[in-house]
């Protein structure tokens, strides 16, 4: 911008590694900063994934995101983080966030698909242990849930801090894969008499559903009116 | 039922192991065949993971169910499908189906939470060589994405079955996970100036978008006017 000096040398993509480099369906795939970004930000809960006594782990589980980092928490007691431990050798993790968009209905059993789009975050999660850092993560996953929320809600004490582990994952290795758009039926399919089409999934949030025991007074946010 | 007999001899719930017992929030765990079913039915996606040079692997990919059984396709050459191959050895995997159903606000930032039903399903995966169950499995997943839908498509030719390969992994070791309700806050938030409660997710579709060139006369079919 005029007068304004790039003070940001941060590429516009990730850079991508064998593990993001997809074996089929590559025009699908990107490693765009911002289109990451995106999609990590729309969404509420990603699969994580972590190998236990050799066998794979999926769990879902809230995140937030704070520039390049992605913090998930849980209970000190929970499984995934209690393996990060004292140590901290760091747990291997793939996390995946995934938005399913709509659904895409051939002429042909083959070509019926979705229209979707994801994140898949590979690296090595460690435990926070600054505690401004955690204070920070845990405002993010708040956040994340509803932006503007975390302002308006009572702060972590020390006795929910102790009880919250939270884990950080960078974000190096990283790939987006989208589908957009309509049908890719054969052209020797066109004159099937099957309907065809996307039926997009609805966005959005029903009549909020208040406590009963609301402090007198107190009023609907505005930012849950925006929403 | 009167004049019935009983034939099946299926357990109502599926048998704890110690990967689906949980180490926290133990009473939100379920092992109820019916409920399982019921949230496996209900989703698009689910996330499947798996081990790759020791390192876990989250991809989202469609799945159906036919009985106690899950199918996941792919192409040939997609990669958790490559690992199976000829001598099939199976491959662990950890498949895991997520609604996220409203987003709690509490007036404390610790007591957010959503509201949400899972299902965490390990096994072993292995390849679906004979035709019959393959096809009976793309029949599965297309029907999975929209009831009905199968029979109203063009099945798969011998060249489109070829490029497919599909996994199945037996519900046996496998538990739900949910969420439901209301806010948690500590007695003495009660009083706190914050809104609290559910925001309730939206479901449904938004209006179909037909592909323009359609056969003249097809008709908008009534299994998806009622989904």
């Amino acid at each position: 911008m005029q007068g304004t000096p790039e003070t940001t040398t941060r590429a516009a993509a990730y850079t991508p590694t064998d593990r993001t480099i997809p074996t089929r369906s590559a025009q699908k795939a990107s490693y765009d900063r911002d289109l990451v970004h995106a999609i990590l930000d729309e969404g509420y809960v990603c699969h994580l994934g972590f190998v236990r006594d050799g066998a794979p782990v999926v769990l879902p589980t809230l995140y937030g995101r704070v520039g390049e980092t992605l913090y998930v928490h849980g209970s000190t007691g929970s499984r995934p983080l209690r393996m990060t431990g004292q140590a901290d050798p760091g747990l291997p993790v793939c996390l995946t966030v995934t938005h399913v968009d709509g659904l895409v209905l051939a002429r042909s059993a083959f070509h019926h698909s979705i229209n979707y789009r994801s994140v898949v975050v590979h690296g090595v999660a460690h435990d926070v242990t600054d505690p401004a850092e955690k204070l920070a993560a845990l405002d993010a996953l708040v956040d994340h849930v509803v932006p503007g929320r975390a302002a308006d809600s009572r702060p972590a004490n020390r006795k929910e801090l102790a009880a919250t582990a939270v884990i950080r994952l960078d974000l190096n290795e990283v790939s987006a894969k989208t589908r957009t758009g309509g049908v890719n039926d054969e052209p020797e399919d066109l004159a099937l008499p099957h309907w065809a089409g996307v039926l997009p999934l609805r966005k959005g949030y029903d009549a909020p559903v208040p406590e009963a025991d609301l402090a007198p007074g107190t009023a609907f946010p505005g930012y849950l009116a925006t929403l």
